[in-house]
C-alpha cells in the first residue's frame, strides 16, 4: 500500500487520486478521450493491460482498482452499488477529462451502468461486460462461495497462479499471470489477496440488489456483451434484459465464460471499437 | 420522372444526382454529418421520412431512391449487388460530403455492407436492418413471388393501401399510407408501381448471391438489427451470421416482422442512436 505515485510499470503509469471521499489506485496508458475500465469482484486493473495496450493509441485508457480490491483504499463498510457509482463519478470529477467511455466486466459492468442512470453528464457510454439484472439467485449463491472461498494463504506465487488456474479454467495462462502476480501481497507466511475479505463479502451480497432500475433508466448508449458460455449471465437473464431494453445491442462471446475480456480479448476488442467507432 | 429539382415536400427536399454512372433521386432534410438510407425491394425513399424527421437535427438525413426504384433512372439490366453498391459509392463521392453512416434495410441493408466491405474509405458505420447472410433458399422463394406480384394496376390510392395493409400486416396505417402515397404513378387505366417490374425481378433474385463474404470482409462497425418476428431473417440465420462475425452488436426489435423501421419506428431510432452516439 505504499506503492509511490506514478511509478512507470511496462509503459502504464500507476498512480493514486485521491477523489475527496476516498483515495483510488488506477493505471493509465495513452492520449485522447478517456476509457475507464473496472474490474470484477476479487480482480484489480491489471486485468485490463491487454485492452489498454490495444487501445491507448487512441484513448487516454484508465483502469480503477475499485474500492476494496487492489490498491485502492478498503474502508471498513460501504460496499453497494451506489457507493460504487459514487466513486466513479468523483473520479471522473477529479479527472476532469470530459465524458468518458465506460469499460466494465461484472461488478465493474453494474458499477459502470449504475453511474451512467445516476450521472449521465459525466458519461459518454458504457460496455457492460457479462453483468445484467435477472441474475439468479442460485447464481449468486455460488459466486458468494466462491469468492469467500478465495480468502486464503498461498506459499508463493505458483500456488496462487495454480489455485487461480482451477478456479477460472477457460482464462489463458498469461492472464493466469497477471492476475496472480497483481492481485496478491506479501504477508506472515506467504501471499494473500491485495482483496479485502470483508470487502470482498459485503460486495457479493450487495451484487444481489436489483438492477433492473438502472439498466431501464440508463440514456446513454450501453453495449451489453456476454460469454456464451457465462455461468453469471444465463441466456435467460440476457433475453429478459433486451425485452426490457431492445434498443440497447448486445455482442455474445462464442466460447467464453463469464471472463469474456480475459478469455477472448481480440473478439472483445473489436466489440468495443465496433461499438465506439460506430 | 420530370419531376424538378430541389422541391421541398413536408420540409424535406426532393432531388435529383447525376453521378454519372446514374442519376439517382433523394429525399433530403437537415444538417450535420451524413447519414443515408436505403430502402428494402419495392419500396423508396419516402419510407424513412419518420426516421428522418428525428435524426435531422443533427444530422444530414438523405434517403435514396435506388436504382430501378421510385423517381430514380431503371436501366434495363444492372441488378446485383455490385451494382448497388457501386451507386452508393458513386453518390458517396458526388455529395463529397466525407464518410457517410449508412441505414439500409432488407436490399438496402444488403447494399450497405456491400458498399462498406468494397468502399471502407467513404464510409463510417452501417445499421443493417433484417438482412444477413444464410437467409433460406425457400424464404427467397416466397419473397420473389410476393414481389413479382405487387406488380399490378390499381383503381386508385385506396386500393394500394388496401392492397399493401393485406401484404404488411403489421406496418401501421400511417406507414401504410406513406408507401401507398410514394410509391405509385397514375398511368391509364389507374395506378401502377414506380418500382419496374423487370428491374424488381432481376433485384429478387440477385438477393439470393451470397453475403457471407461482405460481411466476413467488412471492417467498418456495422448494427445488425432483426425483427424478431421477421419471416426474411430466421433465428438461425443471425445465430449463424454472428458465429461469422461476434464481435458485430445485434439488436433484436419484439414484436417486429421484416418491416422493423415501419413497425417500430420508436425502438429502431433508439438503436440507431446507441449505436452512433457510442
Amino acid at each position: 500500500m505504499d506503492m509511490a505515485a506514478d511509478i512507470p510499470s511496462d509503459h502504464f503509469i500507476s498512480r493514486r487520486i485521491d477523489i475527496g471521499r476516498i483515495t483510488l489506485n488506477v493505471r493509465e496508458k495513452g492520449n485522447g478521450p478517456s476509457m475507464l475500465f473496472f474490474h470484477g469482484i476479487t480482480s484489480n486493473s491489471a486485468v485490463f493491460e491487454p485492452l489498454m495496450a490495444r487501445l491507448s493509441d487512441r484513448f487516454t485508457t484508465i483502469a480503477v482498482d475499485q474500492r476494496g480490491h487492489g490498491l485502492s483504499a478498503k474502508p471498513e463498510s460501504g460496499y453497494e452499488a451506489d457507493d460504487y457509482a459514487d466513486d466513479i463519478a468523483g473520479l471522473l470529477r477529479t479527472l476532469d477529462r470530459g465524458r468518458a467511455i465506460l469499460v466494465g466486466h461484472s461488478l465493474g459492468a453494474r458499477n459502470s451502468v449504475t453511474a451512467a442512470a445516476k450521472y449521465p453528464d459525466l458519461v459518454r457510454s458504457v460496455v457492460a461486460i457479462d453483468f445484467t439484472p435477472y441474475i439468479e439467485t442460485e447464481v449468486f449463491d455460488a459466486l458468494e462461495a466462491r469468492v469467500v472461498a478465495g480468502d486464503q494463504l498461498f506459499d508463493n506465487v505458483a500456488a496462487v497462479e495454480a489455485y487461480l488456474a482451477r478456479r477460472y479454467p477457460n482464462i489463458p495462462a498469461d492472464a493466469i499471470k497477471i492476475r496472480a502476480q497483481s492481485g496478491y501481497q506479501t504477508v506472515e507466511g506467504g501471499l494473500r489477496p491485495l482483496a479485502s475479505a470483508a470487502a470482498m463479502a459485503q460486495t457479493a451480497r450487495g451484487l444481489r440488489s436489483d438492477l433492473a432500475a438502472a439498466f431501464r433508466e440508463v440514456t446513454k448508449p450501453v453495449l451489453i456483451v456476454r460469454g456464451e458460455a457465462s455461468k453469471l449471465v444465463s441466456a435467460a437473464a440476457l433475453a429478459k434484459t433486451s425485452r426490457l431494453r431492445p434498443d440497447l445491442p448486445v455482442v455474445v462471446v462464442p466460447g467464453a465464460d463469464h471472463y469474456v475480456n480475459e478469455v477472448s480479448p481480440e473478439i472483445t476488442l473489436k466489440a468495443i471499437t465496433n461499438f465506439i467507432d460506430a
